[in-house]
């Protein structure tokens, strides 16, 4: 996510500079001219006028932590914002961040199950929606250079509540890579015995089970600091599963029909939004 | 399935006819030069040195009876093949075929969730697995002559006992067509009373429910037919999630970093077992 950003600001901007302990990363973002210096030191931090924390949520809610506690990691006036997948902790993080420094939540809805500066491109954020949440350290002068950041991206700026955005986060995004996760896991147990499962296994199981090759440390990260909305979402799921699980039991061709069709409607509908959208 | 299949076998065969109890379909079948002849009443099948029936696997079972219990129905050696996602049914009711008929059972392992004449697409099966069964009524010239079918579609026979395939499509297709439908309707419900749902699904939504806009008449046939080996699947499926919300409701990360990386890993394989081919 963040090799894009750099990769779709490139021009726009007076300079990038990159922060990662991987030196491999540092290296080739200044190889592909995606970066114009880089180094491994969360105090390189200083330099910037604006810093985008991009990194596995629980990651850079400690940086939140680390930049605030000295001051000195952060020039005066400096505006910090993320791209994390989980709003309230977040923000919570922000809130604490020290008077005099600008702060705004972000997470653009867009990605892919692949990272690394490998996969960066430039075009990942254009015409997506980009979810911006307001700390106590959003000062106007903050709120409208991350609008226009998100813009120059290509992005849609989306205002919401922390909490709201968490919700609905889990339920569109949390719950089909947990649901995709259980069907690769369920496959693979069965696949190691029976080279028949992968051989038959199609498009339908490839889109189905895309997310599950996303980073498991990164997701493992978003599950558990949206816990509770992620639970919700997942009560909600297996409570389904379980009325079509008796349906099917019991032969009951017309409900089972019948929510199948609502499954339908609810898929067309939300193509629908995104045609009129 | 139908019409992508009489679209990729175009000018490689005598003539093409469609038997479909709608009219507009005749017509469009017509129209597009998709057949050469057209009708509604079964019967027509007498026509036939080929009889490929491609309908909800129910209506398909109900018309392999009918296609049976009248011999004037088909003609004296012709060959019987079907399309259907489920195969124990339909090799059973092959099985009470007269004597004289050839019958093989076919599943082809591509599709799109659209169906229709205006979807038909000549090289739908071009690449994919088709699945074939044997039955009493497999007559060496029929085996012979339905590879020859499949090879000219461009896709690859593959044999399998009918008890085998059905629970390996429960694994790798039903399954992922019921999480699909359970995400889809879970989503459908929130966005009702709140538009974000459907602002914010973005690409992964997208893909992990994309099967939930199936036909679900033709699914839920699917579904009930193949009841034992769907119930079988969802059950493991179901074990797995709560196994995950536990470690989520736990905060258990170490455990459930593992199992996201297994499912990460079971991707992987799949990935790598479609590049071997």
């Amino acid at each position: 996510m963040g090799g894009s950003l750099a990769l779709a600001l490139r021009g726009k901007t007076a300079g990038i500079g990159v922060v990662d302990t991987n030196p491999a990363v540092c290296a080739e973002a200044l190889a592909r001219g995606i970066a114009d210096w880089a180094g491994g030191d969360l105090a390189l931090a200083s330099k910037a006028d604006v810093v985008v924390l991009a990194a596995p949520v629980r990651v850079l809610i400690r940086h939140i932590g680390e930049l605030g506690s000295q001051r000195s990691l952060l020039k005066p006036g400096a505006l910090v914002i993320d791209l994390g997948s989980v709003k309230r902790p977040v923000v919570a993080a922000m809130n604490a961040l020290p008077d005099g420094i600008g702060a705004v939540g972000g997470h653009p809805m867009c990605g892919k199950e692949v990272s690394g500066l490998t996969y960066a491109d430039p075009d990942l954020y254009r015409g997506a929606q980009f979810v911006l949440c307001r700390t106590v350290r959003t000062t106007h002068h903050a709120w409208v250079a991350v609008r226009g950041i998100v813009e120059a991206l290509g992005a849609h700026p989306l205002e919401m509540a922390p909490d709201h955005h968490d919700q609905v986060v889990a339920a569109i995004s949390h719950l089909p890579y947990i649901l995709a996760s259980a069907l690769a896991l369920c496959a693979g147990v069965r696949a190691a015995d029976d080279p028949d499962i992968w051989r038959l296994a199609a498009t339908g199981f490839q889109d189905t089970s895309r997310l599950a090759g996303s980073d498991p440390e990164m997701m493992a990260d978003v599950l558990l600091e949206n816990a509770p909305a992620v639970l919700a979402a997942l009560d909600g799921a297996v409570g389904l599963l379980d009325q079509l699980r008796t349906w099917v039991r019991d032969g009951d061709a017309d409900r089972l029909r019948e929510s199948l069709g609502a499954a339908q409607a609810a898929r067309k509908d939300w193509e629908q939004s995104r045609k009129l959208g």
